[in-house]
């Protein structure tokens, strides 16, 4: 049995999506990070960094006590070797996968991510910001056409490479970014889009809202998600 | 023999330090992204995101052809199981590594990214980047801090988790953030500081600028690192 800690985000939907693919049980903890739920000292101890979701394995494979794993990145590893699924075994083809993996969540999550933010969170007229973002935002996703042009998935097999890149794909509406030109990307995204464990990892819980309007914060909740509080929480440790 | 191309950036450092520290032949092959190198049709078939570094391996362990791999997250990954070093093989402490080695390339390499772009290279005035980024790189020391004061290294004993990390704590001075406060990172900081292989990792090749001054760009050396040259190189793939 796994905990999932759990927000409806593209963060969130990769290790959903990668709980229904691999079958084991688990069990959704869900998060409001307009509270300030993931800021509290009992889920600093599952992730330092106070960034959801995380899992704590009730059950790992050495028999010891329960584990827990902080990283969506290092999550998608855990339980890819866990369950000796959805990574390849060849040397070539697990590197590729570890390649494009560190890609989405290094590159792809983080640039999208930060366009999201300056798109609809940040006050308006932060022009600069918007065109940085949204300029790399593109930028990836023809990396990424030109990947799935090469390959049908990113590793060659579908693997938690994809799993990781799929829905921050999906989100991409809310940055007003079109797939239009990116005609292997809406391959991909289609056919990802219409296996069941994706179907479920993504229905579970709400759907994030990914209208592209901006969403009002008052002062605490953006204090929670983007300012002092986040930042208090981890100076008074 | 491994090919290493490099510029001297703390991406590239962190390749640099673990080549010395594995003990590995390889050769510098070194960029000047202000000209562009990094966005030629020869380095992308190395690397498809065209960022430094990246390395291949002209004898890869199946016997095959080369290997190209990016993304220093991976990288380290391939060096590690390649060479069967710094990563742990136990369960937790892999894992381990792996989260802290995820948490550097998805956060703390990307937001300290964002902060030398908005304090060093944006246009002046950019006042809400500025202060974002800051914060955030600010909030990951504390994360790092308190990490390092419940362990010595971040898995445990020394590994690519902390190899990755530590260029980027070297380059905190540019951003005018200051490690007085941090007393665990000091410690941690010291201690890479003085191995040998580090040593010899960080002083191959010209060190990088981290004045605090804001280097001055032309509108090409711009366009190549920041701009439309390098959305161009990815748009017309």
């Amino acid at each position: 049995m796994i905990d999932l800690h759990f927000v409806p985000t593209p963060n969130g939907h990769k290790i959903s999506i990668m709980m229904e693919e691999v079958g084991l049980p688990y069990t959704v903890k869900a998060y409001d990070m307009l509270a300030g739920d993931h800021l509290k000292p009992e889920y600093r101890a599952i992730n330092p960094n106070a960034r959801l979701p995380a899992i704590v394995d009730l059950a790992p494979a050495d028999g010891g006590e329960p584990f827990a794993v902080f990283e969506t990145g290092a999550i998608l590893e855990y339980l890819a070797e866990k369950t000796g699924q959805f990574i390849p075994t060849d040397l070539r083809g697990r590197s590729l996968c570890q390649q494009w993996l560190a890609w989405q969540i290094s590159g792809f999550g983080p640039s999208h991510g930060q366009a999201h933010h300056f798109i609809r969170y940040a006050p308006l007229g932060q022009d600069y910001g918007v065109a940085r973002y949204r300029n790399e935002a593109e930028r990836l996703l023809h990396v990424l056409d030109r990947r799935l042009g090469e390959a049908e998935y990113l590793a060659g097999d579908y693997s938690i490479a994809d799993m990781a890149t799929w829905p921050w794909v999906r989100a991409t509406r809310a940055i007003e970014l079109s797939l239009e030109p990116f005609a292997n990307v809406r391959r991909w995204f289609d056919a990802i889009g219409q296996r069941p464990g994706v179907q479920r990892g993504t229905s579970i819980t709400n759907a994030p809202n990914l209208s592209s309007l901006r969403p009002q914060l008052n002062e605490q909740q953006w204090s929670n998600l983007f300012g002092e509080n986040m930042l208090a929480s981890a100076r008074d440790a």
